[in-house]
């Protein structure tokens, strides 16, 4: 199985707060560990974190060197391959740019989110085009309520949301992304 | 879908800790939050946490309780009802106790682990298993490096672990919560 060209980002802008509103979230610690450690189990090539305060991305990268090459490398080595996988970025347009430079080619977007309509890809459909190997592809997925309007009109597709047996769906952005990663290359 | 009679259970003592001791882990708050809302969205009907330690319970009721009943249940209404079906346990044997009070049968116990090995249930087993209605089932998940063999020799069945496309497999328990409770019961 191949996800060779498969790349995943966390956006804290432009994202909804709960009331609506185009806003800028923090970059929590426990995303970039658990996200890191689902980016890595399930074979996605980097894990991008985009946020546009440079203050959040330089604490951010502090916490990522203890991981990569302070104490936390030799006191959890797996850790450590997993933060191997995280990048800091200001904007979606440097994350685009740095897949570009990496493997020749813009990546397609697709986007995330709880109450997406319209026409979505199914788990089955993405990773054919995945495995198609034509083009990276970059799964987005958004911190506080959801991506915003601007991030969803540049997307190429939009996944399938998540859904339960019921009405409810408040699941936490790290679920998300586990659930997603494995319905796509989970065994 | 009927989820009625299903149970998870998250597990802080006895489990190992990452040299293979028996050991007790601390309560974590990211648990109970990231726990309590996929337990919700996928129509769980109690989500048990189990620690021996009466100051850690202590703790986690109290953090219950905020997005319960105190200030968090108005500013985070759906907070609120993932909280709902949070309950404190000392052992394992009191959430047995627990549910056999409710629907007058003991479960059977499901465990889960990332190393598990021999006879496994796939997620559509189980599903059917569980849709069958003579039983209710409870799956258990262990925080640390996973469930301690005692609590594995008392498990009615264990369920098919998580595995990605190569060997790397440390998921957060979260993660691994999010990913069965889909495989089960996402549509």
């Amino acid at each position: 199985m191949s996800t060779q060209n498969f790349y995943i980002a966390l956006l804290h802008s432009p994202v909804y707060d709960k009331k609506g509103r185009v806003s800028v979230t923090s970059i929590a610690n426990i995303d970039i560990h658990d996200i890191a450690r689902c980016a890595r189990t399930f074979g996605v090539k980097r894990f991008y974190i985009v946020s546009p305060i440079a203050e959040q991305r330089a604490l951010a990268e502090k916490i990522v060197f203890h991981w990569q090459s302070g104490f936390g490398s030799t006191y959890n080595p797996s850790r450590k391959e997993a933060f191997a996988l995280v990048d800091l970025k200001g904007a979606l347009d440097e994350v685009l740019e740095d897949i570009a430079c990496r493997v020749g080619k813009k990546p397609r977007i697709v986007v995330t989110g709880a109450r997406l309509a319209g026409e979505c890809l199914s788990a089955a459909a993405l990773r054919e085009k995945v495995q198609s190997g034509e083009d990276p592809y970059l799964l987005l997925f958004g911190t506080g309520s959801g991506l915003a309007e601007e991030i969803l009109e540049r997307a190429h597709h939009r996944f399938e949301p998540i859904q339960g047996p019921e009405e409810y769906n408040h699941l936490p952005v790290r679920a998300a992304v586990a659930i997603l990663l494995d319905r796509l290359w989970g065994k």
